[in-house]
């Protein structure tokens, strides 16, 4: 099992006290990063850490550190992430250690770093990196089996689902953080007796329940990750919405795939929860007995001993109407990545299998997190068959895709006896009408 | 038809007298751009104007111009063309302009023009941009049809074909310029007649001869770009290799896409001939009377009369064998650039109709530009029928697909009567064997 230390301790308590609390989603055990600046202001974006309510300031903070979190941390004073993600899993650790030692109780930094605290109700986010090439995997069964039978109700699963961490190549131009609205996208449609396409706006409008994966440390051109040393290069996980048009995907996707129904927009949470924090919700890769066996590069003990993740998500919808109303957002489905049929070193083992180089900061989403049960279909389409059956929401109202004025909401978490909760945060974003 | 200026004039000679032979591909109405340094020295990149077989250094010449040309020059003296290209059709006119006025026989600033030249048998290039998003398109109906014809001979051309610019993203983290080598891919192959699939060598590695285009000025997410107004935003061209592994594609392409079989190499050659100065070879864009008429977003009067570009490509193979006995490439095929089924302008205003974002220094492939008859195939899985007939070289070798040291090079340029030829140099790459 995965090499804890003592920043995984779940009795660690930190001096920022709402840190402490039972349900705060950042802990002194999680640690995560982000690009921030005070709200509205003209600052730089500069690195910062979660601790309950707060941001701590890297760019503030630096000179606080030594020796390799010293250097982690100047790293992270910078505008985007890039170069801090780049240092590798020894530079990261350090910080994450000094970072613990410092902001536990009774650490005599505590009155240094107590200045460099900014509450996160006061400011706001960037991308945390530079996003250099997005992919975007197709891991759940049970989302790929579902919306396999929509689009191709004789073939669903297609004969290479099982053997292949099936993904493509997304836009990361239209990548932002939590907060971004877009317009309803226009485009190609053609309805079933229709004879001609026609332009317009998108109907069948969609989120998708993503976990997002940041590439630390990068591979050379023609050199592949082998599948054990892929926690090398995978720096950390955020929440991610990859928005889908599903009537202009259904008319442009064959052959070459999804183009036009993703690239209008993605969102991602702002907190970069590290590979590290995560280490307690490893857990083991389970397959059924009558899944074929993964091709030795996508094979090993550790991979099948603790190559999944436990994390926890839910899908919520807030409507122009139940924002008006000063209502919460409703909850649309809960499902958890453990169900992945890959796991993430399989995705990077078979990424880089050919001598395809990742870079720093470069991004996988994990395709749609789908459980086995209807209910915990990760969009709008599997929720709704395909838009036959509307959901209702607690006000009444009733959806099959996505209306003008609607928020999704996405959030995470891990949790489990003997070790500190580890939060997400959310990710947010919100649909505006399609231009005239 | 284009407004043409000065620059164009076919009768322009430069005191650059290589710059006048007939066969020049870089003669003074050319002037495209290119990222420089010194052969084998650790100097840094910079931007240069090929005129001639010289090399004209932006940074050591950019103080000799004034107002806007200065300010392009400035740009181009950066390690990176993106500022220059964000500057707008304005900025890059102007710098063309003063280039072409400074570099013309009897130009006073001859003698401080002299001393920023460089030959280019002694600089190595850089790719001229940093990409941020890399899109490849499918615009040859013949390609299409051939290629689909082997992957689906049932159905050959996609319903979709006709009425959408076919495109899907892919990686731009293993393009490189001219020059590149990279190990043949290691991948999944399943044979038809085979039970499951295994990981070995690509026996199917193939070239595609395609058009690169580069983004300028971008547009702003939920902006879409008007057909009419494409020129505003494509800085150039180039000529682009799209590396292809048949047997990988083949068996991982459905339903997402293309991914391992094409993102393990792609080539560029070194410079960007500009859309200012292919502004003569814009030609009338032909449709057959039976093929749909594009929506309204595709078609104008000025896509239809000047939207085609007359490119004459050519690709030609250097085995290994041939280069031991130093011998040139033979030629395996030619094609134009005419014959693509979509303009460069409805790649633009289809790619951006949903509001998704380009940004300078974004690149498109053209897809491969095959022509319509069988000999005019821009790559082997056309010229060998699938495999299926070897194409036999002048010096009695064969190739179905390609070997271990085969060196693919694309040639590419524009001729006709009333306009000089512009040229696009070359694009070189090789084949090394794959890792064990």
């Amino acid at each position: 099992m995965p090499v804890l230390n003592e920043t995984h301790n779940p009795d660690l308590r930190s001096w920022v006290s709402c840190a402490n609390l039972p349900d705060t989603d950042f802990p002194i055990q999680n640690l995560p990063f982000a690009e921030f600046r005070r709200k509205g202001s003209d600052e730089s974006f500069r690195g910062g850490v979660a601790i309950g309510d707060q941001v701590l300031d890297l760019a503030a903070a630096q000179h606080l550190f030594t020796g390799a979190a010293a250097e982690g941390a100047a790293a992270c004073a910078e505008p985007t992430l890039n170069h801090f993600m780049s240092l590798g899993r020894s530079v990261w650790s350090a910080l994450r250690m000094a970072l613990s030692r410092g902001l536990r109780e009774g650490a005599e930094e505590q009155g240094a770093l107590e200045n460099c605290l900014i509450p996160q109700s006061e400011v706001e986010y960037s991308l945390p990196c530079t996003i250099g090439d997005y992919t975007d995997f197709y891991t759940s069964v049970f989302h790929a089996t579902r919306v396999g039978s929509l689009f191709r109700p004789d073939n669903p699963l297609l004969p290479n689902y099982k053997w292949i961490p099936i993904g493509y190549h997304g836009r990361s131009s239209s990548i932002d953080v939590s907060g971004q609205t877009f317009k309803r996208p226009q485009g190609q449609i053609k309805a079933p007796d229709a004879a001609e396409p026609s332009l317009g706006p998108c109907k069948r409008l969609d989120y998708e329940l993503e976990v997002g994966i940041y590439i630390g440390q990068g591979n050379a051109l023609g050199e592949p990750v082998v599948l054990d040393d892929s926690d090398q290069h995978v720096f950390g996980y955020c929440l991610f919405n990859d928005w889908s048009a599903r009537d202009i995907q259904a008319w442009e996707y064959q052959p070459l795939g999804p183009f036009l129904a993703k690239n209008f927009a993605s969102t991602v949470s702002p907190w970069i929860v590290t590979n590290e924090a995560l280490l307690p919700y490893r857990t083991a890769f389970k397959r059924d007995a009558a899944d074929p066996q993964p091709l030795p590069y996508l094979s090993s003990r550790m991979n099948s001993e603790e190559g999944a993740l436990d994390i926890r998500l839910e899908v919520l919808l807030q409507t122009q109407q139940m924002r008006h109303h000063n209502q919460e957002p409703a909850k649309l489905s809960e499902s958890n990545f453990v169900y992945s049929y890959w796991t993430v070193a399989q995705m990077v083992a078979h990424h880089t299998v050919n001598g395809c180089n990742l870079r720093p900061g470069d991004f996988f989403g994990s395709g749609t997190q789908s459980g086995p049960e209807h209910e915990q279909g990760g969009s709008l389409l599997e929720l709704s068959r395909g838009g036959k059956e509307s959901v209702t929401l607690p006000n009444g109202e009733q959806r099959t895709f996505l209306e003008d004025g609607d928020t999704v909401v996405m959030r995470g978490y891990c949790e489990k006896e003997g070790a500190a909760r580890i939060g997400f945060g959310e990710v947010a974003s919100t649909v505006l009408p399609a231009s005239n």
